[in-house]
C-alpha cells in the first residue's frame, strides 16, 4: 500500500508568501472598517437585521476546525453573555462521530475558510439529518459548497488570499460572529449594551494602534529565538486567542508552541523543569487580571522568560517583559490581542530565518 | 512587591517518588478489581443503585481541572451515548467567570484529586448559587471540603499516594464516572448494553495484559529521546486520553508534549517543518480507524517518527512503529490506552535520566 506523505522539510512560506502574510495582517484596520460599513448599510446579510427569524432559538451549536474553531470558542462567550443562549462548540472533524443528542430549537453555525473541506461539509449534512432547525454558514466565498447548502449565509469578503495561513480571515470571522451575536441578543429581547456601536466604530483605529506596536514586537521576536518552546496563556475568551496565537507560531515560524488556560499552568508547563521556555500572556486588565498575574509570577525564574501583553502598564514588575496595548475595547478587545500575536509570530518567523542564515554564514566561514 | 517563584530547575520526582510512580501504575489491575467488587456489593455509594433519584435529570455538567478535566471529557462521550443526556465539560478555574446561563434539571458532577483546591471549591459554590438541582463530588478523600459540601459523594479509595502525579487516581475517576453513567442510563430508561458486566469483570485482566507490554514500551522510550517534542493524537473519547498522556510526558519526563485530535493534525503539527518530532497515536480499530490511519500517513517522513498503539496488527505498514494492544474492551477501552501512555511516559523519564547520566560520564572521562 503506497503511503502518501507531505514534505515537512520544506517550510510552507517562501519570501513572496511571507510578504503577503504581513500585508494581510496590516490590511486588517481598513478591511474591518469596510465590513462594519457594509453591516451598517445592511448589505452584508439581510437576515442580520431580522432578529425575529431567530426568536425560537434556545441554544447555539458552533462547528468548526483549525483557526475557525478558535473563532467559534471566542464567540461562545459573546453569545452566552450578550444573547443569554447556552452555546457549545464542536470540532467539525469529530461532530459526525459523537452520537450527540440533537437539542430542539438549536441554531447551528458552521464556520469555514474555504467552504470545501470534507469534514465541514459532512458536519453540515449530519446536522441537517439530525433535524436542527436553522443553519448558518460563515465563510469567504459566496459560491462555496458550504454556503450553497446552509440555510443562511454570512459572506465575509476579505480580498485576495496571499497565504494559506489564516490572519485576516480569522478576525473577519470574529467580527461576523459578533454581528450575529447582536442579532441573537435582539431575538432574545436582551438589552444590547449601549456602547456597541461606538465600539464597532473604534475598532479600526484600535487595530491601527496595535499595528503600530510592530517595533516593540520585533524586539520580543528576537528574544523568542532561544526558548525551545513557546507557551501562550490567557483566561476566558482570550484563551482561544492564545490557541490561535500558538497555531500561528507553528504555521508561520515553525516553532513548538502551545496554549494553556492560566488556571491550568500549574498542571502543565510547571513540570517542564529542564526546558528553557517562553511564556506569553494576554492580560487585559479586567476582573481576573490580578489572579492571572499571580499565576504568572509562579514562573518568574531563569528557565522561563515571561512576555505580557496588557492594557495596563506593567513595566515596573521585575522579571516581566511587557508591552502596553494601546487601546481598550469592551467586547471586541480579544481581536486586538489576536492581531498582536499574529504580528509577533510573523516577526519571530523572519528573525528565525536570519538567525539560521547567520549560523550558515558563520559555518561556511569556519570551513573556508 | 515580592515575586513568588517555583524552582523549575529541580525536577519534581526523585528516585523514591519515581519508584512510587511505577508502583502506582502497576497497582491498577488489583485496584480496579477491588473497586468493581465494592460497586457490585453496593458498598461504594448507595445512590449508585438508586437511579430513580436522577429521573428528572435532563443534562449533565462536568467541572474539573488538570487530569480530572481529561477524565470528565472521556465521560462526556459515555454519558451522551449510553444515558442519552447532553453533557458539557468546563474547567474549574474558568467556571465562575463564564456567565453561563444555568440550565434547569442539570446534574453537576465535580471531580477533584484532593478536594481542597480553591478553584474547584469555588466552582461548586458557584454551581450551588446558580441553583443547579443536584451536585455529585468525585474524589479520593471522604473528609475533604469538596466532599462535605456536595449533595452526593463518590469516594474512590486508591490507597496511599506515592507521588503528586496522577496515575491510578485518573483511571479510578474514569471507572467511577462509568459507574455513574450506568446509573444515569437507568434513570433515563436507556437500555444498558448487555456486555457491561462482562466488560467490568474483564477490565483487571485487560490491564494486566497492558502492563505486560512494559518491555516493548521501554524500547519506544529509547526512541523518544531524540525528538524535540512529542505529539499524541487520537479521536473521539481517546482524544482526552491523548491529552492526559501529554500531561504525563510533561510531568514525569519533563518533555515538551502536546495532544491533538487526529482531524486537527493538518492545522498544527504539519507546519513544524524544521523540528524533529514524534507522533504517538491511540488507534483502536474502530469505525474511524481507517480515516485516522490516513491522517497519520501524511506524517510518514524522516522529520517525524510515528508510534501507534492499536488492537490490530499494523507491524507491516512501512514507516510506522506499532505495539499491538492485547485486549479489546468496548466502553472501557480508553482506560487501557491511558495506562499504556502512563507506562511510556514513565520509561521515557527513566531513560532520559540514564541518557543524561551517560552523557555526564562520557564527558568526565574525556576531561580525565
Amino acid at each position: 500500500m503506497p503511503i502518501a506523505s507531505v514534505d515537512l522539510s520544506s517550510p510552507h512560506s517562501n519570501t513572496a508568501e511571507r510578504g503577503g502574510l504581513l500585508q494581510a495582517i496590516n490590511d486588517q484596520a481598513a478591511l474591518y472598517a469596510n465590513l462594519i460599513e457594509h453591516a451598517k448599510a445592511n448589505t452584508l446579510a439581510p437576515w442580520l437585521q431580522q432578529p425575529e427569524r431567530f426568536a425560537d432559538t434556545q441554544a447555539v451549536l458552533l462547528i468548526a476546525s483549525g483557526s475557525s474553531f478558535h473563532a467559534a470558542q471566542v464567540a461562545r462567550f459573546w453569545i452566552e453573555s450578550l444573547a443569554n443562549l447556552p452555546t457549545q462548540v464542536e470540532l467539525a472533524s469529530e461532530f459526525c462521530y459523537q452520537h450527540l443528542r440533537s437539542r430542539p430549537h438549536t441554531l447551528v453555525i458552521i464556520l469555514a475558510e474555504s467552504g470545501e473541506a470534507a469534514d465541514t461539509l459532512a458536519a453540515l449534512k449530519y446536522a441537517q439529518q439530525l433535524d436542527y432547525p436553522l443553519t448558518i454558514a460563515i465563510g469567504h466565498h459566496a459560491d462555496s459548497t458550504l454556503m450553497q447548502q446552509a440555510q443562511w449565509q454570512l459572506v465575509l469578503e476579505v480580498g485576495e488570499q496571499h497565504s494559506r495561513i489564516a490572519t485576516k480571515t480569522f478576525c473577519a470571522q470574529l467580527l461576523g460572529l459578533f454581528l450575529i451575536t447582536q442579532t441573537l441578543a435582539q431575538s432574545q429581547n436582551q438589552a444590547i449594551p449601549s456602547d456597541i456601536d461606538a465600539e464597532l466604530a473604534a475598532l479600526p483605529y484600535a487595530i491601527a494602534q496595535v499595528l503600530s506596536l510592530a517595533p516593540q514586537l520585533k524586539q520580543w521576536a528576537q528574544c523568542l529565538q532561544q526558548p525551545s518552546a513557546i507557551f501562550i496563556t490567557a483566561r476566558q475568551n482570550y484563551t482561544p486567542i492564545a490557541s490561535e496565537g500558538a497555531l500561528k507560531f507553528k504555521a508561520m515560524a515553525h516553532r513548538l508552541a502551545e496554549a494553556c488556560s492560566c488556571g491550568e499552568l500549574k498542571h502543565g508547563i510547571a513540570s517542564l523543569a529542564t526546558q528553557k521556555i517562553a511564556l506569553i500572556a494576554c492580560l487585559p486588565w479586567d476582573s481576573v487580571a490580578e489572579k492571572n498575574l499571580a499565576d504568572l509570577r509562579q514562573f518568574h525564574h531563569h528557565h522561563c522568560a515571561i512576555f505580557v501583553l496588557s492594557d495596563t502598564p506593567l513595566t515596573k514588575i521585575n522579571g516581566l517583559n511587557s508591552i502596553q496595548m494601546p487601546y481598550k475595547l469592551n467586547h471586541l478587545n480579544p481581536l486586538l490581542y489576536a492581531i498582536a500575536l499574529q504580528l509577533l509570530a510573523y516577526y519571530t518567523s523572519t528573525t528565525s530565518d536570519s538567525f539560521e542564515q547567520n549560523i550558515k554564514k558563520a559555518t561556511s566561514k569556519d570551513v573556508a
